[in-house]
C-alpha cells in the first residue's frame, strides 16, 4: 500500500511559500507516494479535518509553475499556537485521528519560528506515544530569522522587492531639485531582526547611492541622533531616504510606533506594527522644518511574488522536495536548513537538523555586520544577502495583470 | 542651419515620463533635428541655463532602450509655476533668453495641468511678442486628469501597478480564515480624480473578486455608511480589502486624512494629501472591533517602473514624438492628445490640441461610470481602462534589481 502525505502552511505568508508547496508534491511524487493532502488553513483547518488533494491542482506541470508564481498561501494559513501537551491531550489526538483517517504517514508544515514549535511539540508528541508518523519543518519566513539554516525561504523575495522598490523610491525623491530636501522615511518589516530592513543596503548600486542610513532593530534607537543626522545630510543633499525597521525601540524599551498611542496584540501576544515611519517623519517636520514623506512597504513586502526572486523560488522549491526526501528515508522531527557552500559563485545545498535546536529561536542580524554608526550595513551582509535576490522568475499575464493559481 | 530644441519635464514623476524624453529625441533625429537639449529640473532649471545635450545619453539604441526602463525624472523635475506675465516680463525674458543663447526653436514640456500652464503662458508670450519660438506640451499625469485627450501617458503604468498589487494584497489578506475578518484599506493617489483609485477595479479577474468597494473623491464620503458596508460585509467574508481615495471629502468639505489634524500645503497650494486608509482603519477597528490594517500604495504607484504597462511606454513614446513633428510642421501652443479609435481591439492614434482648452482643466471620472450605490466602477470604466494597462517590457536586471539610466 503506497503512503499518504499532508503539507501545511502556516504562519505570515511569504511570495514562495506555495513553491514549497509544489517542491513537497513533486518530490512526493517522484518516491511514489500516493496521496498529497493539503492543511486548508494550516494545523487549525487540519483539526476540522479540512484537506484538498493536491491532485487536483498539480497533476500537470503547468499546475506546478502556476503555483511558483502564486503569492500568499495557496493552502490558506493560520496563526495557531499549540497548547503545552499536559492536559491538552485531546488536540493533539485529535491531531493524530485526523492522519490515521487518512492513513497520512509524514506530516510537512511550512512557516517560521511559531509554526516549527508545531513540528517539535507534535514530534514530541509522536515519540511519547509510539507513534510512528513523520513529522518534518519546511523553513519559510521573510523575517529570515529562524537559527541553523544559512537563509529562509522567503527572504529573498522580500529582500529583492525592498531593494527594487526603495531603488525606485530613491529616484522619485530625487527628481526635485529643490533648495531643501524632502526626507523620506520607508518602514520596512521586522518586529525584532532586521534583516528586511538590511535589505535597504542591497538598493546600492552603480545607478543608486542607496539609502542614506539604515536603522535595524538590533541596536537602540535613538532619535536626537536621528534627528542630528538627518540635519547633517540636509546640509548638501538634495534628497534623504531613510529605512527603518518597523520594530526600532528607544532606549526604555518601547517601539517608537508606541510613542502617544497603543498598538493591537495579536494571538501570539505579538504587537501589531504600523505607524513608525508616519511617527519619525512627524518628528523630523516639527524638530527641522523639512518636509518629510513616510512609507511603509506594508504586506507586499511578503507577497509580491511578480517580483519574487528565482533563487528563492527554487530554494523554496527545494526545501520541501527535501523534506519529503528526509521523512521517507525515516527522518522525523527535523527541520529543513540551507547550507551555503560558497558566495561567489553562490551555492547551497540542503540538510536535515533537529527541530529541538531550531523551535522558538530568533536569529538576529550579527552584530558585526552592523556598521559602527548604527546605521548602515558592512560588505560582509552584501556579500551574504545579495545572492539570495538574483534571478526573476516572469509571471503569466493576462488582462494586464499577473494570474495566480486559486483553490476551488 | 540645423534647428535645436528643447525638453522639460515638470511635476510628479511617472513611469513613464522618460519614455515621452525618448520618443522626443528619437523623432528629432529623424527629422535632423541638431541639438536635443534637456532641462535640468524643468522651467526651474532652464532659468538658470541648466541643460544637457542628450546625445550624451541616448545616442545608441540601448540609451534609448535603457532610459524607457528609468523610473522618475530622468531629466530632473520642478513645481514652478509661472506668474502672471504682467509685471513678470523680466522671467519670461529670462526664459526667451536662454532659449535664444542656445538658438532653441522649439521647446517641449512633459507635465500634467500645472505644466501645461507653462506651455499656455510661454506661448502667449510668443505670440504677444513676436517670437518665433514653438512650444508643445507633451501629456504626462498618473493622475489622468487633463481634458481632451483619451487618457495620460503615466496613468496606464500606475493603473497596472495598482491593479497587481491589490490583486498581491488581497490574496496575502484573505490567507488567514479567521472567523473574524481582517479589514484592508488601501490608500490611492489622486487629489481630486478618482481614476487611479478606480483602477483597483481592474484587480478583479478570474482568479480574484478585487476589492470589496472602492471609494472615488467624485463623490462625497459618509462615513457611517461606510462603517455599515464594512460591516454588512463580515457578516460572511473572512477577508475584506477597500480602495479608497486619499482625496475623499465629507460632507462638510473637509478631507478625511484633514479630520483631527493639520496638513501642509505644496508650491501649487495643493494639500499634502496622506494617511487617509489609516484614520478610516482606525475608525473601522474602534466601531466593529474587527481587526484593521492600512496601505497606502505610496509613490510607488508612479515610480513602479519594473511594472510598467508596455501599452503606456509606447504611447509616452508616441506623445513625445508626436509633439516634435507637429513642431516641425509648424505648430505651437498646442498639446499633443491621445485620440482612441477602438477599445477591443484596441487602438489609439494622437493628434495636437489648442492649449487654451486644456490648461488649467481637470477631467474627473464620468459620473455614469460610478456604479448606483457609490462605491464601484462599471463595465464602461474597465472597457476604458484594461487595454491601456496590457503589455509589460522586461526591466535590464544586474545584481538582482533593475538597472536605471542616470544623469552624470
Amino acid at each position: 500500500m503506497g503512503k499518504n502525505i499532508v503539507v501545511g502552511q502556516s504562519g505570515g505568508p511569504t511570495a514562495v511559500i506555495n513553491s514549497s508547496v509544489a517542491g513537497v508534491y513533486a518530490q512526493a511524487k517522484k518516491l511514489g507516494i500516493d496521496k498529497v493532502y493539503g492543511m486548508i488553513h494550516g494545523i487549525e483547518g487540519f483539526l476540522d479535518d479540512r484537506i484538498c488533494d493536491l491532485d487536483d491542482y498539480l497533476a500537470s506541470p503547468e499546475g506546478i509553475e502556476m503555483l511558483k508564481r502564486t503569492p500568499s498561501a495557496f493552502l490558506g494559513s493560520c496563526r495557531f499556537k499549540m497548547p503545552k501537551i499536559e492536559g491538552n491531550e485531546e488536540i493533539y489526538d485529535k491531531i493524530f485521528e485526523v492522519m490515521e483517517k487518512h492513513d497520512i504517514d509524514y506530516l510537512f508544515y511550512c512557516g517560521g519560528n511559531d509554526s516549527m514549535d508545531t513540528v517539535k511539540m507534535l514530534s514530541d508528541y509522536a515519540a511519547a506515544h509510539g507513534k510512528k508518523q513523520r513529522f518534518v519543518g519546511v523553513p519559510k519566513t521573510v523575517d529570515n530569522d529562524l537559527p541553523i539554516t544559512d537563509h529562509c525561504p522567503g527572504y529573498g523575495s522580500a529582500a529583492k522587492y525592498i531593494a527594487t522598490s526603495l531603488k525606485e523610491v530613491i529616484r522619485d525623491n530625487s527628481s526635485f531639485g529643490v533648495k531643501k530636501p524632502t526626507v523620506c522615511i520607508v518602514e520596512i518589516m521586522g518586529r525584532n531582526a532586521g534583516w528586511l530592513t538590511a535589505a535597504a543596503a542591497l538598493a546600492k548600486s552603480g545607478d543608486c547611492e542607496g539609502p542614506d542610513a539604515i536603522y535595524l532593530p538590533e541596536r537602540v534607537f535613538d532619535i536626537d541622533k536621528f534627528v542630528n543626522k538627518i540635519e547633517e545630510l540636509s546640509k548638501t543633499k538634495s534628497s534623504i531616504v531613510i529605512a527603518v525597521s518597523e520594530g526600532v525601540k528607544i532606549s526604555d524599551g518601547r517601539y517608537v510606533c508606541e510613542i502617544g498611542r497603543e498598538v493591537a496584540v495579536d494571538a501570539f501576544g505579538h504587537k501589531q506594527m504600523s505607524g513608525t515611519a508616519a511617527k519619525l517623519a512627524d518628528i523630523v517636520a516639527e524638530r527641522t522644518g523639512l518636509k518629510t514623506r513616510a512609507i511603509e512597504f506594508s504586506t507586499l513586502q511578503r507577497s509580491a511574488t511578480h517580483i519574487a526572486s528565482l533563487t528563492d523560488i527554487n530554494e523554496a522549491f527545494q526545501v520541501g522536495a527535501a523534506a519529503v526526501k528526509a521523512a521517507d528515508e525515516g527522518k522525523t522531527a527535523m527541520m529543513i536548513t540551507l547550507d551555503r557552500n560558497g558566495d561567489d559563485p553562490y551555492q547551497c545545498g540542503t540538510s536535515a537538523h533537529d527541530i529541538h535546536d531550531i523551535a522558538n529561536v530568533e536569529r538576529k542580524v550579527p552584530d558585526e555586520w552592523i556598521t559602527e554608526d548604527g546605521c548602515g550595513l558592512t560588505d560582509e551582509f552584501e556579500a551574504y544577502a545579495r545572492p539570495l535576490i538574483m534571478g526573476e522568475l516572469t509571471p503569466l499575464f493576462a488582462n494586464g495583470v499577473p494570474v495566480h493559481l486559486v483553490r476551488k
